[in-house]
């Protein structure tokens, strides 16, 4: 990360929070059963971006002073974040029947279905657990609304696997859902436990939110045109598995007869390049891609101003990334 | 439940309970979306005994006064443990592959692993979105420990599967966290939003526990021993699934060469009569029966006395009825 940072002390600010974010997740999960531990640390290698808990940090720094430290709150939030995120991969990847996460096998592939099934819901319980110790119950109280609201969109989506005529506005509501909500909580929480006005907490959680949908067509271009060494876990699963990602909507709403069906056809022969071919053909990865692109210029421009120096600047830069990333 | 109530009030006052935790369990899962809707109505089939939410009542009304109201926290708590207990029902399910569950199909049966697993997900959420409504972060904090406490339970149990060397005191570990916790803070906090002592509290809880262990027992006896259409769930599906039951650990623990065999192999076989037999023999049926007993005699000799009349014996009542029940 600290490469592109502009600011020397707000790039040792937000690296320091993250160790301690990841001191703080490791002893939350920490159990007297090596069975457990062992889980645990396998769930640990995932851990990729952290996007979500360097969110809460910036956010939080935003609206700090110069110089002055976040409270612990934020920490725990951080952490939080980033073990409902958790929960959702390893939950996500028993839904996909994924063998392969960030290069490594999945706890599913691993260790059977009962125990991701069981390990996710350790993950969420700790994350409830981890978010309680911040003794504010409005904390427990939005959190809960977002795992809710993470859920329904999990729920809406598999109701209409495989389902072609699933139009753009659905999909942008399960994306909301499913991914955007945590992400917007994530900036809002931050700038609210810093003592953002309710305005600026407005605004920066509509700018993580419009990250969220922006990451989410991402990964739908990555699951098409990604490169699966690079990426890290299988390609084409979610279009195999029945789940319409955002350029198949387009080519589905733009098409007709054989050009229509030559992408369908791709899918079940599990032949990227054909399908790669026909989605060229009608626009629709470029579509996918400058709606992404359209969007964080969007969260962009909404971003409130901050407080401390440089900060707003690594918002806009992340913003960039999300739709700038390979894996 | 009523026909065995000693008291006319404290019967109205536990069937009104009961019917405003119903409210409020439909209520807290109400979604926009008639996929999630249609998913929640199937899972309020599952209700049974209502044991849990029970507890929370007549243990919030042991330290009441006669004719003092519960205040809404014990709704929410009832409501929430219910919840509890039914994402772990419908996950379980899932880890059992079981088909069956109160003479209805499962979730899993009906629509798949992958919808079953994210409905388990989403009653967790709902669950802990309920009890922050309460608004006290000691409670959050308390469900987050009993939640994740049984988590581990049954990550360890996943663990230990088909393993014939699993023994008692391990066996005990693991029902005490998957099951008895969650029945212990049912009483727990039933009596300590009334205002009982700690010592009080302490005690409730530890009644609450053991009430849990013989649960579960007796549980893992009617998976052996019960009728299907009256258990309402498929048997020796436990023992299937490699999950070693008291009956059978204290079978495997006094026997050896063909004795020990034939219960092996009947469960091979899917065998009811020849398992049932073979651990006839050994004493090990008799053996979990009189441990089941004797847990619920040690949790009503612990009992403490309460404020409001009558509410000790029935108490009492339920704890008889954990291990004279047949469904």
């Amino acid at each position: 990360m600290t490469k592109a940072f502009l600011d020397t002390a707000l790039a040792a600010d937000i690296a320091a929070g993250l160790a301690r974010v990841e001191t703080l997740f490791e002893s939350q999960l920490a159990s007297e059963f090596p069975a457990v531990n062992d889980l645990c640390a396998h769930v640990e290698r995932y851990r990729g971006k952290m996007l979500r808990p360097t969110l809460v940090l910036v956010s939080g720094l935003a609206f700090s002073r110069d110089g002055e430290r976040l409270p612990h709150a934020h920490d725990i939030i951080a952490a939080t974040v980033e073990m409902i995120h958790m929960a959702t991969l390893v939950h996500d990847d028993v839904l996909d029947e994924a063998e392969i996460r960030r290069r490594g096998e999945t706890v599913n592939f691993l260790r059977g279905n009962e125990t991701a099934v069981m390990l996710g819901d350790y993950l969420i319980s700790n994350a409830f657990h981890l978010c309680s110790r911040a003794g504010d119950p409005a904390l427990n109280l939005r959190l809960g609304e977002v795992t809710n609201t993470l859920c329904e969109g999990e729920l809406v989506q598999l109701s209409r696997r495989h389902d072609l005529a699933l139009d753009e506005n659905t999909y942008f509501e399960i994306v909301r859902r499913k991914t955007a909500v945590l992400v917007g909580a994530s900036c809002e929480l931050g700038a609210k436990l810093s003592g953002a006005s309710a305005d600026e907490v407005a605004r920066m959680r509509a700018f993580g939110e419009q990250l969220g949908v922006a990451f989410q067509i991402q990964d739908d271009l990555l699951d098409l045109l990604g490169d699966e060494a690079t990426v890290g876990k299988s390609i084409l699963r979610d279009l195999e598995k029945g789940k319409l990602t955002l350029p198949m909507i387009m080519h589905i709403a733009s098409t007709k007869g054989a050009e229509r069906a030559a992408a369908l056809d791709a899918i079940e022969r599990r032949d990227p390049t054909a399908l790669r071919a026909a989605l060229a053909r009608s626009g629709s990865i470029q579509g996918a891609r400058a709606r992404a692109v359209s969007i964080v210029e969007e969260a962009k421009r909404g971003l409130p101003a901050t407080r401390r120096t440089h900060s707003r600047e690594l918002l806009l830069e992340l913003a960039d990334r999300v739709v700038a990333r390979d894996a």
